[in-house]
């Protein structure tokens, strides 16, 4: 289930282009109507909109969008108004800049698209940049574990249907993942594992991660050793383990990680999760996997870390 | 230029599927006329055909067609009737049960097809065995530098466009594959020759070459290390190189190489690439590097090489 909330009726993409504008004029812009239409529209109406106010006024809504907004607030619009394969396509060239930090962003992308959707969003990376994703990741990553299943992880093409578990190939490369994760980061076993992780299917990896539960008695993100990790191949295998067996889980502990008190709020993280998923099916079971986390609600907690029109927005976005 | 001559006035479905029906019945079947249908319509006209011969007859073209016909020219048949990603598809997944032998099967796919026609080929593999193209080549190839260059290429989603191609990239991309070539089939210097090959543009890539061969006098595959070569590594390497710097070239030695006397003709690849390419734009630019190469025309050798129906067959897809 979505979170965004489109009103019954829609005002014609004329009328919303129109009063956009007219939030724009005069002294400051005025966010909450702003809020009160974008964050309340598809991505279709939204891309109508944009070439509403284009034709109409002569100017580009996303330029002057970012021209009237500022902040937190300006970037999560911009991202808002790209289209759902566009706006990964600049989340994951962004995260190439810095991938040992911002791995886990390649790795969502990787492995919480559909493979259809993945494709999708290589295209759009392709359109935008003149290069393919998979080059960036290769020629910004160092070499070793990491540039390895980051690359393995975007470019693969996975079978995605849930019909053909074999249990007995699950429990052979269970014990590979077994003899890696025993490994730490070595590069012995992961070659193995990164292959498992690289191809398979999703249905095929739960029911592998399962046979390892079962044997193991512990999931193997959290088999997988703590402590130093300098290049950040673990932070970004167990982030791609724990995305593949179960992904609302995942983004709930993402959510819940940035906006723990202690640490500061990690906007960029909070943003990506809610701008990707608002208007995805899978956002009602995240909140509801963060609600069981987090013992209180995702709106509570963006309310609590979150300010102004950001909070709004964000808000507006999770249904409120 | 494709090379399949369709008539100018095709006859209907219908039509064709009752005479082939005719060409079934009776003592022994009639193979000019199947040739004369199958070998003369594209590969829209042959899916009606066979959808109007199951609708109208109550059985299986394809499965006719095997059952009527014997070895070599049975199983080209077999192939030509599928559609051009299925086919591809099938040889693929013939290829990843014996990939040190059939390796380049495998570079030929996911080399000489567009990024988009690769994605086409690798959702058919979805549809026909439940599995990825990429699971099975990362399974069945031992592991090491044959494994890590076939899955890199088979799972890249390259840049297509012609217009990217960063010089500076190229020269310095140029002296990795130097190093990696000066160093034999070693591990060192491979992987970032399997990552350059493997990720980038094949315009970039011949800008690469280019620069290889401007610097060092010779090109690339070239340049390799001959002789023993156990795992087929480099065999894979040459192929990918060679597929990339120039098609029509590669495909044309290919075809040398079967049609030679001397080593007895290799019909597995002779009719993999008649099949593949008699109804793409790139058979007459194949045929032309033929004739230069072997100073006869593609027909000749094949007249000389083959015999029978199959030969019949070969030679109207050739456009005899």
């Amino acid at each position: 289930m979505a979170t965004i909330a489109v009103p019954r009726v829609v005002p014609s993409p004329a009328e919303d282009a129109a009063a956009l504008l007219k939030a724009f004029q005069g002294w400051g812009t005025d966010e909450q109507a702003v809020i009160g239409i974008l964050a309340h529209r598809d991505a279709t109406q939204r891309e109508q909109i944009a070439l509403e106010y284009e034709h109409k006024y002569g100017e580009s809504l996303v330029q002057r969008l970012q021209s009237e907004l500022t902040g937190d607030f300006e970037r999560a619009v911009y991202h808002w108004m790209l289209g759902p394969a566009e706006r990964q396509a600049v989340m994951a060239n962004a995260a190439t800049e810095c991938l040992q930090e911002e791995c886990a962003v390649i790795v969502e992308i990787a492995c919480a698209n559909s493979s259809a959707e993945l494709v999708a969003v290589k295209k759009a990376y392709h359109a935008l940049y003149r290069r393919s994703l998979e080059e960036d990741v290769a020629a910004r990553a160092t070499a070793g574990n990491l540039r390895s299943l980051l690359l393995a992880l975007v470019s693969t093409y996975r079978y995605d249907g849930a019909d053909s578990v074999d249990m007995e190939l699950a429990r052979s490369e269970a014990k590979a993942v077994h003899e890696a994760v025993r490994d730490g980061g070595g590069a012995g076993g992961h070659e193995e594992l990164i292959r498992v992780v690289g191809t398979r299917s999703k249905a095929q990896l739960r029911a592998t991660f399962g046979c390892f539960k079962d044997e193991h008695r512990r999931s193997v993100a959290k088999a997988l050793p703590r402590g130093t990790d300098p290049t950040g191949y673990l932070r970004a295998l167990r982030a791609a383990v724990r995305c593949v067996a179960d992904p609302s889980k995942y983004f709930a502990k993402v959510l819940r990680s940035a906006t723990r008190e202690s640490a500061g709020t990690d906007e960029d993280s909070l943003a990506r999760v809610v701008l990707l998923h608002a208007e995805k099916d899978d956002m009602g079971a995240i909140c509801a996997a963060f609600l069981k986390r987090a013992s209180c609600t995702l709106e509570q907690a963006v309310a609590k870390e979150t300010s102004g029109d950001y909070r709004s927005f964000l808000l507006a976005l999770l249904g409120s």
